[in-house]
């Protein structure tokens, strides 16, 4: 392949934790210059002490962008800053709604300094509309967008999903947001400001169960545990095994006949009471119990195999460190073992895009912070050792 | 603002279901022209019997489209999908591995009519690798992502994500690597192929749990219930109060102090064994009771007004019905209530990505199958009445 998709796209990276920072993780993997910027002390990621093995993320997130420590407190840092705008495509931040503002450093600006810059912000809530100040995380996020509620099992309390939906739903669509803007940029000359929140980013992953609500009222559905959120599909659900559970999914009743096969039923799958989905949707708990019963004798990886080879829809469920040593994506090279300078051996991950069947991962592993500040700011700023001697000393850098 | 982001662009679309869905609407709210191709009785989406309501995501994911009925399994459909390649910016699918191949529309024969064409795929485990024929639905990628292995409580089973975390996860990537493919071919003319698949989409959700599983081994971390993932941030749960649930995550110090003073026990604010987060992290269970002692006398808005107002992060766990009529969403104009031609009173969403302020909601709603397939042949190709005929009686549109 010849340059990557977005050689030459500069971007000031001021994100923190998980949103924007996989946002700019696939920017710098697409072949972005990507600048992260953190205040003197480093983002919040860099200094998780409780358990220091919950700092391991920024490596993951952070390989491919180059590191400036610059003090946005200081009229000197933010005048830094305003000069990297002037050179760069993009400027990037995740900040509660209004931090910007309160710097000295909003839109309007930045945009005097560089008319053509593209300004990306995600927020929780947006920068207006009555929540526009109410404190976000992923995990309230989740609730105040229907995950909690819709996540467990019908005789349980809610639960949160596990992954962090909500920061990783919002940074890609941060992603596509900035690109967009890139485009319409090259194509009509006019530079967008985006913007993203974490709920409405959220907003579509329940659709199925949002069109019950709409149809049937507030009680349409509630939590469904393993099965399908809107009960319309049979067999859907995760079935003990010997050793693991197993998730199944048959839609179409030819997999539901060769399903009846591979456990030894075979003249289930013709049985009236089971022979299309909608009369074993009204069948549930049978089907569920008959195949919990062929299950639980038999090893999770076993049942997969004799499954999968008939093509009926399964897999197993997986713990985190088999998804690690997953061969397919070391296969893939989705995912690299490397020696990192200041964590160790660690796996790291390719951005999901793929262009020309190829993976993206950057060479170059995250760095210490400050790293690079030095030679930016002699490189595109012209500063001499004496300046960059007096950024140092001030604590600007 | 002036044009619309992705004015001008074609985008021939194939998807079904939420994933491929999903990443071409974001397209039509960016202002692209999006074909929707549906085979002749059209995508699984608009077909759900079990409980009609289940269809409603069709409308919600579809709006803004242009709908075409095509049989890619006659010569004649084929034909008539390769001469609007030649007129397109986009070809997209979310079908199996290899189906596109089996039509007989691979991405060589694709680019033979049309080289500057974007061809972009998304499927489970992508069109190589060893899992590549392995059937995937958003409940079986979950499995395989870790997804289901890590939400739920620690003494309880695994449960999946109540939303389709891994089919929108996949969507919203697959928009992304679409748009920089074009970003890319505008400024150096070449075209990429890209794919998204669902499992490498999903991997960094867990980055969090994944660090943990790195540095500590298979074990270090299991099901947290509503506890952070690497149970490093305390008060971090789902808290129960008289009518429902409350989410709290405090992750500094100030915050708890003005938790504890919410709560009227100013006192603990500063209590050495709970003053910093270390401290309470160590003492977390003591920490949980004493603030669900308080929350489970108290309305779930009650706590919540108190505490938001303190700036204490926290949101109420919310339904679905809440979310639906969420006076933020309308008010940023993110949700709008309208009356479908198909589907009557019906609440649909604008796109998560949002220009210049401006939130993207197309103004057509979502069509009956191949609305549009006359007027765009006759538009795109030249076909005339009889010709069109002609096609209509094969059942080819």
């Amino acid at each position: 392949m010849g340059r990557p998709p977005l050689d030459g796209i500069v971007v000031l990276d001021l994100t923190q934790i998980f949103n924007g920072p996989y946002a700019t993780f696939m920017m710098a993997a697409a072949g972005a210059e990507v600048i992260k910027i953190e205040p003197p002390g480093g983002e919040h990621l860099r200094n998780r002490t409780v358990n220091p093995a919950s700092r391991l993320p920024y490596a993951m997130l952070n390989s491919g962008k180059k590191s400036l420590r610059l003090d946005l407190k200081q009229p000197a840092g933010r005048e830094v800053l305003l000069r990297l705008v002037e050179r760069a495509d993009v400027l990037i931040e995740n900040f509660a709604a209004g931090v910007m503002d309160r710097l000295g450093l909003g839109r309007e600006v930045l945009l005097a300094r560089n008319p053509a810059l593209v300004y990306a912000s995600s927020t929780g809530y947006g920068s207006d509309g009555p929540y526009r100040d109410y404190p976000a995380m992923d995990v309230t996020v989740q609730a105040m967008a229907g995950f909690i509620d819709s996540t467990g099992f019908p005789d349980g309390p809610p639960v949160k999903a596990g992954p962090a939906a909500c920061d990783f739903l919002s940074g890609v669509h941060l992603y596509g947001a900035v690109v967009t803007a890139l485009l319409s940029r090259e194509r009509s000359g006019q530079a967008h400001a985006v913007e993203v929140t974490m709920l409405e980013a959220a907003y579509f992953a329940l659709s199925s169960g949002l069109g019950m609500v709409q149809a049937n009222g507030p009680r349409a559905v509630g939590r469904t545990g393993n099965s399908h959120g809107a009960l319309i599909v049979c067999p859907y659900n995760v079935y003990p095994t010997r050793d693991g559970y197993l998730s199944i999914c048959v839609n179409h009743d030819e997999h539901w006949r060769s399903l009846m096969a591979a456990i030894d039923r075979p003249e289930l799958g013709t049985d009236p009471r089971y022979a299309t989905n909608a009369k074993r949707v009204a069948n549930m708990a049978e089907v569920d119990a008959l195949l919990a019963d062929w299950t639980r004798t038999r090893g999770r990886d076993e049942v997969f195999d004799a499954l999968v080879s008939r093509k009926i829809p399964c897999a197993p469920v997986r713990r985190m460190d088999e998804v690690l040593t997953d061969p397919h994506l070391h296969q893939r090279g989705s995912l690299r073992e490397i020696q990192h300078p200041e964590y160790g051996r660690l796996t790291v991950a390719a951005s999901p895009l793929r262009f020309d069947g190829q993976a993206s991962l950057p060479e170059r592993a995250s760095v210490p912070l400050g790293t690079d500040g030095r030679e930016l700011l002699r490189e595109r700023l012209g500063l001499d050792e004496a300046a960059l001697d007096a950024l140092e000393r001030d604590q600007v850098i």
